[in-house]
């Protein structure tokens, strides 16, 4: 595994002068080479092997990135941003070589407006410690990837997680961005206003645009009430298709499910594994509710009617707030868990998305090719967005098995993106999915070419991530 | 006002050979010279002098548009797409000359799928078209400005209206777009999935971009569920600030309002005298609840709470479908019944959008500045999001009453900005607020030219809109 992919890309030298230019920027401190801080560095939590940085920096404010990034583009050398390096798909791999540019201490919330229902915070700030900053306030942000991922890193990928249904992504809850470009100039895209049809929507192009066409370092973003109440529930189905129509109905008769996530036997038992819970090993849906305490009764009493309808069990419910988070929590270590199926083994971790029409049918497709493969392939997944990952177990040392992997993802792909889906819902392409761009955006991808050309001509801003230019 | 703009801008010499070219793709009786054809596409509903097409032409599938982008990309001259002539800031003026394109026969609904709440429609497809072709299928489409604007132009002014408070705006609800590109090259962005991460996100990108970047052609929009129960209801405050924070404590409490309007008294006054109603003349909130029989109870209750500790009247109530059509109809037709209030004039429409918290502040500040103005001058707004409306009532054919009006503006922008806010919420750029982007943006503006400039390097593209090259 600890082969670096750089082999297969030309690694741009790393210029002599550079280090000692970062160095009189930000101090011997925060610019490190230290192995074990480029290694560290070098992974994220993909299974692709390590690509390490020539070197590590550590900014403090959005004029220290304008240096380390005018330094890079004098030298055209890479810039790769770096949150908490969770990333699913190689985004923080410095293939071509480069600067990676630590963003963790960039961790302070710079401004919360209650009134206006949003945050203004550096792009370190992670979405747990933003919620534990604000939870006297009566709001809270609900976008939760499995990780503690940094917000910047979530904008950069256009991140989601198991409340999207209700609370949307990162592109419905980001309003504004501080963003440093390739040229090192500062641009504020957006406004804190709820709308605004002043020109082109920059924020929306920067969210998922993966670091290549600028550094992320300030977010405003939106945050909700705390409902007066919610509950949470655990429910088998007789199988997928049963709970996928569950939540089909209940989304059509305007049910506002906050969270519906879709989680197989053997994943159900991944998880009673690591996180020392009891659910059945059946095919199940994790749902919460939020609102007025009478809103959640209702909304629960028009779900569970549906589901009988479908053949579910009884809800098992989980109203206090541990039982809640306890419940939440293990759904968001199913990645670890799923991972301690097999000791030793890395994870290709899928993520397609379809319209939620064809979502019982896709799953049933692909549930085929894993029974037919005679793998371990635990599934779960946000059903009420029609996105589900497969969490295919492989071994890293092991290039038959990664290959099975790949080839296995390559289908459902080709399957989803049949049924008007993407290859990636909330995870985004990194180098790990470059090869589906083609098909999933035909001259898009041009279009997608010809911005990133005209704002970073030199190709310093995360490159070999997206596509290829 | 029927001295032509174009005279102050340069106007590209229109090819002899063009017009037998766009004959030859359509046929005659699809490509107009006519006087009145070009009168017509040459102005829109903004005070704004006429700036007359040199030809019109009415494609009726994708690839006729591109056979006309084509052979205006060989003759290097401007394409103005036109929806249905009701932008408010000369989106649709052919300043430079130039082919307006008629999208009024692409008007067909193309798909409509149920389980996913979506539509696919042409762009010409108007707003009301869409929701008398799916009202049997228990679903609508919720944007609404006030005109029965095409869907293709909503999407490229970024436009809302009443309901964005709790649907959001043409951002939040187009999943995907057909957009010919200024080479002629058909790109299809986004997919029907309600998420994904996979690229730049170009339908943003396109959506808020005034056909500067290329022609939407169709457009896959959200649908949502008909509410189980809904009601109206109207309700007369002591002043604006009253108004103002009733909303911003509902909206903090969680209270999903569907719609709330803000109307001061003399756009009552027109109304009234418009639409054959009996408001009373008083600062008032028109309201909207949506959700099941309980839960709009519950709504109108927390927020009739609120509303009496600031001093409210009763709210009067709206619940029979008819009654709250004929309300809304009202509240849509206000910019007809300020037309009324003085004959042969236009109105100046501002449209500024600042941070809910600012929303009173900025209100009572405008509010002194009509005052000190001495003039007619009606004030109505979409309160829940911050967002307000001038109706600035001016003499077309007098100068200095145009100037008077501009500068009054002008001060609104400069006050709304100075709060975080932005120069316009909802009805866009066009020819009449360029002059406010830079201060808006600073650097953001290049980025734009940028990305325009790598898109559409001969700026045919609806010329010398949104911002200068």
């Amino acid at each position: 595994m600890n082969q670096p992919i750089a082999s297969k890309f030309l690694r741009r030298q790393f210029p002599a002068a550079l280090q000692d230019e970062l160095q009189a920027l930000l101090g011997v401190g925060r610019v490190s080479t230290a192995h074990a801080v480029r290694e560290h560095h070098g992974h994220d939590e993909s299974h692709f092997p390590d690509a390490l940085p020539d070197v590590v920096v550590f900014p403090e404010t959005t004029e220290e990135v304008v240096g380390v990034v005018k330094a890079c583009a004098k030298h055209k050398f890479p810039v790769i941003p770096y949150g908490t390096g969770t990333s699913l798909e190689g985004h923080i791999l410095a293939i071509h070589g480069g600067v990676s540019l630590d963003l963790s201490r960039m961790n302070h919330v710079l401004d919360v407006h209650a009134e206006d229902l949003d945050a203004v915070v550096q792009a370190g700030v992670t979405r747990k410690a933003l919620n534990a900053h604000i939870k006297d306030t009566g709001l809270f942000f609900p976008i939760d990837p499995g990780a503690d991922a940094s917000i910047g890193g979530m904008s950069a990928t256009r991140a989601s997680g198991t409340a999207a249904v209700r609370y949307g992504t990162m592109k419905e809850n980001v309003l504004a961005l501080t963003v440093v470009l390739a040229d090192g100039r500062i641009v504020k895209t957006g406004r804190r206003t709820k709308k605004s049809s002043a020109g082109y929507d920059l924020t929306r192009l920067f969210v998922g645009s993966e670091g290549t066409l600028g550094v992320i370092t300030e977010v405003t973003v939106k945050l909700y009430p705390q409902p007066e109440a919610m509950s949470a529930a655990v429910c088998c189905f007789p199988n997928m298709v049963a709970a996928a129509n569950t939540v089909i109905q209940s989304i059509q008769m305007g049910v506002p499910v906050a969270r519906c996530d879709f989680v197989d036997p053997l994943c159900i038992k991944a998880i009673n594994h690591h996180s020392k819970t009891t659910f059945q090993e059946k095919p199940t849906v994790f749902f919460e509710f939020h609102g007025s305490e009478s809103s959640v009764k209702e909304q629960a009493e028009t779900v569970q009617a549906i589901a009988a309808d479908q053949g579910a069990e009884e809800f098992q419910w989980a109203t206090k707030p541990e039982e809640r988070s306890k419940l939440w929590q293990a759904r968001h270590d199913a990645y670890l868990a799923c991972l301690q199926l097999q000791p030793g083994s890395r994870i290709i971790s899928t993520d397609v998305c379809v319209p939620i029409s064809r979502l019982a049918e896709c799953l049933e497709e692909t549930e085929k090719d894993i029974t037919a493969s005679g793998r371990l392939v635990p599934v779960l997944g946000h059903i009420g967005d029609g996105n589900f990952h497969l969490c295919i177990i492989i071994d890293p040392n092991n290039p038959d098995d990664i290959l099975v992997g790949e080839q296995m993802n390559h289908r459902l792909v080709e399957r989803a993106i049949a049924m008007e889906g993407t290859c990636t819902g909330e995870h985004g392409i990194g180098c790990g999915k470059m090869e589906f761009m083609d098909v999933e955006h035909g001259d898009g991808v041009d279009v997608m070419r010809m911005i990133k050309r005209s704002m970073d001509p030199d190709n310093i801003m995360n490159p070999g991530k997206i596509f290829a230019m």
